[in-house]
């Protein structure tokens, strides 16, 4: 049974990282000793090592470990073995490259259909999409594919923003991307304003 | 001899179709009696169609003639003998898939690279860069490269925005998302903030 949460962002402004979810976090790895850590959307360039560093510390204060998918010398086995799972922010293309180069995309999304609890922020919740064609961020790096695992029947636009009335800038709004996105597809498109996520226990899919 | 101007936009907020450009247009298409068209960046879904209409009536005031590339034909051949040439602005995705699909990438790089004026505004000043990694939009559509014309051995980010100090929303800053950019790729990137454009004159290249 899948038991996904995949939240629009990992820090609200002014807050310490993951802190608005912690309440929510602590039910969702209850049973849980040790998260394999997924820091391939590598923010701001960000090392694997340094990332994961920094979850790390964050979930030692819960009591749970965490390892860097990175560290493991058969990423697929570590997959397929993990207890949990997270998948950080960062770029979307980087992350989606990496998974599907590594052939990790349909073992991930195999492992968290089996009930693997699977925790995304930002990057990590577009990727629980049917596929990657929402997101906001920087075309950096090619894909083979913008593919995705596709655990709702939806894509996702994290960090979701309202139009701004005020603006006198003519980059296009968020709605207008997506409006855009909706003329050469029939996907539909949740966004996630800042501080929200989704839940997905089995069949149901809630906010 | 290279002839052309890549612009920001082609609208300032409050002001009308290209009117910023109007004088600098006036002089650029100077010899010109007819302009071929790119609409395949098709901002907001907009039809080939509506689109040119919209770039032909604005250039009717200027005693130009406009053509669709989508009119015609044998767009290579359209391409090949063009006098002048536009893209407008949109989706860089869809308009990089379109080009690469109809194998008019190399061919538009050619004609621009013989001499022919160019015009391009958003979208269509970014496929003068060395790719088309620095845009800000969105995945819409899966191109099957990311590579542009190159007309200028950098990348352009269409309206660049100085990060806004104030800003309590947690999406990356433009200035973090080319950062993230220079992590994985060595080509120089220039911002084109609302209002400027690139000139450039055989191997003359200013703002």
């Amino acid at each position: 049974m899948k038991n996904s949460i995949l939240a629009s962002t990992s820090t609200l402004f002014g807050e310490e990282y993951l802190a608005y979810l912690q309440t929510e976090l602590k039910a969702f790895f209850k049973e849980v000793a040790e998260i394999v850590f997924i820091p391939y959307a590598r923010p701001g360039g960000i090392s694997h090592e340094a990332y994961t560093q920094k979850v790390r510390a964050v979930f030692a204060q819960m009591g749970i470990g965490v390892k860097g998918l990175h560290e493991f010398e058969n990423p697929v086995a570590a997959l397929n073995s993990a207890k949990a799972l997270f998948t950080g922010g960062g770029n979307t293309f980087l992350l989606v490259k990496q998974l599907h180069e590594l052939g990790l995309m349909s073992v991930l999304k195999a492992a968290v259909e089996k009930g693997v609890p699977y925790l995304g922020t930002s990057a990590g919740s577009n990727i629980g999409g049917v596929n990657m064609q929402t997101t906001n961020d920087m075309p950096i790096v090619y894909p083979p594919s913008f593919e995705t695992m596709g655990l709702v029947p939806f894509n996702l636009n994290a960090h979701y923003l309202d139009p701004d009335p005020s603006s006198t800038h003519n980059g296009e709004t968020r709605e207008t991307r997506i409006k855009e996105f909706h003329v050469f597809n029939d996907i539909p498109v949740v966004g996630l304003r800042e501080g929200s996520w989704i839940r997905i226990k089995g069949t149901e899919i809630s906010t």
